[in-house]
């Protein structure tokens, strides 16, 4: 141990700021390191089979044989692709005891059986691998980044290599992140190549109702009116309609949050066990709810957007204003209707309280909330407030529609509304858990979820018990 | 050392990747972790003492007596209740040198003189005890979670143990958070019982406010109407008067935000120090004056919305409509009054730079936005803005009211817009605050909260001075 | 070491929870220190120069002279002034071996050629000198704080020392964070004196604009109204007029967040190399984009509500119900004009898809968020979702305009309206933008943005081959 501290001496001391580290590699990402190290204050040196092409690497850096290079650090980081590693093999006692820092990426996730730095480890056996780097690119390393993520993720066996190579990550104004044995290189080594994977379903399925509405709506509205009455709507199709495909899709969305999780209930009261798996698209659907409930509010908020701005629209104004024009040339006068009055008053309400609970949903599953709620708070939030606001909702689609579903005239060549189609599955979700939550249904489920098998030879009620059973024996 | 960490071996080497952990207790807990843990690659032998009862556990684990299991783990993981630890006692030698991970949680906060985990390091001195997983539910192990928090605290005593089981978590796909030494248990295990404890009274003075601005608005506006007037204003139950209630309760939170903090400085003024403690009621009213200020956004947001589709609302269409129809058949024209035109417009604006401040506040206050930012930055936004905000929403209140007050037309049955009460506390905040700014009193504050005592024997102006003299006499 | 464990208790039993820490210092932070540190079970002992004057320090402390209360304790803070350090040299060998904690602050950035901490250990050689506290203000010790960020950074060359700190830090409630060796001292210095340095030039600016734009809407609207109709519009100075300010400021400023990019990468394909520093103007303006898309978004969010609050105005109340009347008066009816009715809509579209992409970006440069995605996600999220937001909110004005440009009525003494000026910066940034992503400037760019350098001796296409060549020369 001693031996190791003394080759890498963990304590940067302030009399040579000033340490030397090695690069192998004097490709984009070799040399966008090593200009950012020179510009804080590491002197660098380049291992590289032809020494002579100086003019590859940053001012200020020098470069030398990969021998002799490794010889002058005790950190080598090593830029190159894993499929040169192999030529390592013959500098084995040049790095022996040293710092191997891989900074490697693949092409594709799990493109090799094992992670580029596992293989690195096991080629160099002598040496100490750590993984580091690869989460930032050469890009950003140059250019002080667009105030992305800051963290660098760092994995390694060796802790006093992993604290000394997180050193440099701090020294170079980034955070490390210690993501505990080289066994994690796998996870951080496909970190990068990710692309929204979560999104991906719950977006196209958005873009997919979005386009059934779109065409639905350009239909009954537009073509329709052109075609039967020779009206000119087609501007509709700025606002009108988008206003009829965002609530539409959003509440839809908003079902399909709870539709799994009322599955699941149902799987597990017939399986009578929580310990068996789910199918896997059960799965699946389960891990994006929270993109799904996050598309459904971006769709809710355009929705309050494009309703808001209706006053503001010169055929609003225009049809208003000539309502009035055309009573007023006809001498009539119209009363209140306090009917329409609670109507159109009590769906507006309800919309904005749904709206209001949505956006308080959106705002806990911010990573930095979430993270700062205990189990027991994000549960109560998520699905109490979450089921009121699909509630609160679909309410207030069933008042907008009111009685307007009874006149004939809303029935353009008999297609209905759009929104009643997007009653349905709400409908069907808060059927469904009205009837888990009888207590004939729901007593069962909590104890399944309390870990009570009914395939289990012998009762066992839940887990205090159980355990008191089974330690008062002893 | 050595020994240890033969033990324990810190580095999880490739050759056999599916280490063995051992768990005590075929409870939910002990079975979700020990299925999650098989899912990661682990190998699971549980210790019960029937281990007969294997139509308990996961498939794929193996389940032996307790001795036995402890023999062939090094990491040992206590699923039982505190109430049966003592029969650990008799596994002394077996559990010698192990780590101990537990995961126990308690029914009710402080339920026992010291932690769980305190109290099994007591029993065990041989074992090194760790405490973790309690914060994440066995539901949440299951389902994957509604991407709750991930994080999984973590504290002990033995660092080479801590670094163990932070493995384990992480190769579970969870985050480790260190808390340190095992002093950390006892909150760590209050930690998962905890329910909004700082929300608690915001919400219920939110709460009783908006049922008091409720039943008055109702006797005001609406009984008084269909009494006196016969007019059946019963839909404002919808949005007239939801929109009394929540700018009404916005201002009275907001300004309790600061009130507290008035006491402080005054309470600091006449005491002459700020080394002694405040009173309970005003130390709990300084923390939870965050969560006041945030329920105080709540309402704002839905004032803001409620004022926004005041245009959309029928009522509100048919009342200009018919007023523009009257106008037009009794053959009159009305001018443009510019007065009427200022203040409408004043206050809406004053309305908007108030809300948009709020806004500005609420995010700072989210936990990794204020996490950036240092103490002054974050002094700057809360105190300057904050106060900013509260003269801002207090004037548009103001103007909104205008010249109103005056006539008698707004005194039906004698009662006073509700308006008129919310700007009391406002007033009241401001006023105080005004002369706590005077130089004569702002001067001894701000020495007071540098130090300063008036009690203390000679005078001692500010830490420069003070450490001056103090040091300078060595 | 072993000689350190024990004289560094690592792991704090449970026996003397109430370990004695000493403080050097009875200034404020001292006391405040010592006071907190006492609430939460330490024993506290003061280090003076004066022990009879224990009036100053929090009941429960004792206070004795320097060396007497050094021996006390294993911890020792520093809460005096650099310009005394110097005194404590003459305590070295009581000092020998123990923790030293400096929490002292400068009064200007970089005021010392190295950090209090570096120079307290260079005066300490046999110390350990850990750095910490600095970053909590001593009034956030007593008041709990207006729940502010409770992170202590803490930096030190010596492991056990910090985590002896680090705990310390734990149980007074505030998370410590390591910033690892005392290196980063400096920075821990610098930090708490920083006040939104990134923020200056953006707002700075966007005031700059607003008053402009304030003062030519005031000449073109109200005063030229006055001058030459006589009519009274002052009143437009309180929601017209910011309703101007505001889109325009937020339409400039989004454009040049988008302009440096583009300067660089002409700065690039000019000088065919990546591998060269920026003009120091331009680093700063690429640093502070961030800042200026914050700041464009809240002048975005101030213009949507200003424009939604439009038809709540009396003015425009009014101004719509006079119309109304006049027509009914002299009997006329409008009909619908489509072309109107699509120009309206199309732009309210247009302005509601800007605002929500815009929304977007500013969710996703939240800390927590823009940390829970990789440098790929998010370079996707801010560079094309920024460019279509640039695009739509472009468009919205453009269309705004219509054909309103050619009308002479829209020129008052000559002057444009000023959404024509706002236009200027927006189309500049996307014509040149459109020419850099031609394929002709695309390729190279995106080769030199691979490391691939026109000046080279041979030529290197990119990483890929050049590391191919390198290693396999091997």
């Amino acid at each position: 141990m001693e031996k190791n501290s003394t080759i890498i001496p963990l304590t940067s001391d302030l009399l040579n700021k000033k340490e030397t580290v090695c690069i192998f590699g004097t490709g984009d990402f070799g040399r966008s390191l090593g200009y950012k190290m020179l510009q804080c204050g590491y002197s660098i040196v380049y291992g590289s089979r032809n020494p002579q092409a100086s003019g590859l690497i940053p001012e200020g850096a020098t470069i030398s044989s990969h021998a002799e290079a490794a010889q002058m650090a005790n950190v080598i980081i090593i830029a190159i692709h894993r499929g040169h590693y192999n030529f390592l093999e013959s500098l084995g006692e040049v790095l022996h005891g040293k710092v191997l820092v891989d900074v490697s990426n693949n092409l594709k996730t799990n493109q090799y059986p094992e992670s580029n730095a596992e293989y690195l480890a096991q080629l160099m056996p002598n040496s100490k691998v750590v993984k580091a780097f690869n989460t930032v690119s050469a890009w950003a390393l140059q250019s002080g980044g667009l105030d992305a993520s800051r963290q660098v993720f760092v994995c390694g066996d060796d802790h006093k290599s992993k604290d000394k190579v997180m050193e440099i990550v701090r020294s170079l104004g980034l955070t490390p992140v210690d993501k505990g044995s080289l066994l994690a290189a796998t996870e951080i080594e496909n970190y990068p190549l990710r692309l929204f994977p979560m999104w991906k379903y719950p977006i196209l399925l958005s873009l997919g109702l979005s386009a059934f509405v779109l065409v639905y709506s350009i239909i009954r509205d537009v073509v329709y009116n052109y075609v039967e009455k020779d009206k000119k709507y087609f501007f509709f199709i700025a606002i009108s309609i988008p206003n009829r495909i965002c609530p539409v899709v959003a509440l839809v969305l908003l079902a399909l949050v709870y539709l799994p999780g009322i599955f699941a209930a149902i799987l597990q009261l017939y399986r009578g066990t929580k310990y068996s798996r789910f199918p896997n698209w059960l799965d699946q659907w389960m891990l994006c709810r929270k993109q799904l409930g996050l598309v459904a509010l971006a769709y809710a908020f355009l929705h309050v957007l494009y309703t808001l701005v209706i006053p503001i629209r010169y055929y609003v104004r225009w049809r208003i204003g000539s309502y009035t024009l055309e009573q007023a040339l006809n001498n009539r006068t119209n009363p209140l209707n306090t009917e329409n009055a609670w109507l159109s008053d009590s769906y507006v309400a309800l919309g904005i309280l749904g709206f209001f609970l949505f956006v308080l949903l959106g705002i806990t599953s911010l990573p930095s909330v979430s993270n700062s709620v205990n189990w027991r708070e994000f549960r109560f939030v998520q699905s109490y407030l979450g089921y009121l606001t699909l509630i609160l909702c679909t309410a207030h689609t069933l008042v907008y529609g009111g009685k307007r579903f009874l006149r004939p005239s809303s029935y353009p060549w008999g297609l209905p509304s759009i929104y009643i189609f997007s009653l349905i599955i709400p409908c069907i979700v808060l059927v469904m858990k009205f009837f888990l939550i009888l207590p004939c249904l729901d007593r069962p489920l909590t104890q399944i979820r309390q870990g009570w098998e009914r395939k289990s030879k012998y009762v066992n009620h839940i887990n205090n018990d159980e355990t008191m059973k089974e330690s008062s024996a002893v």
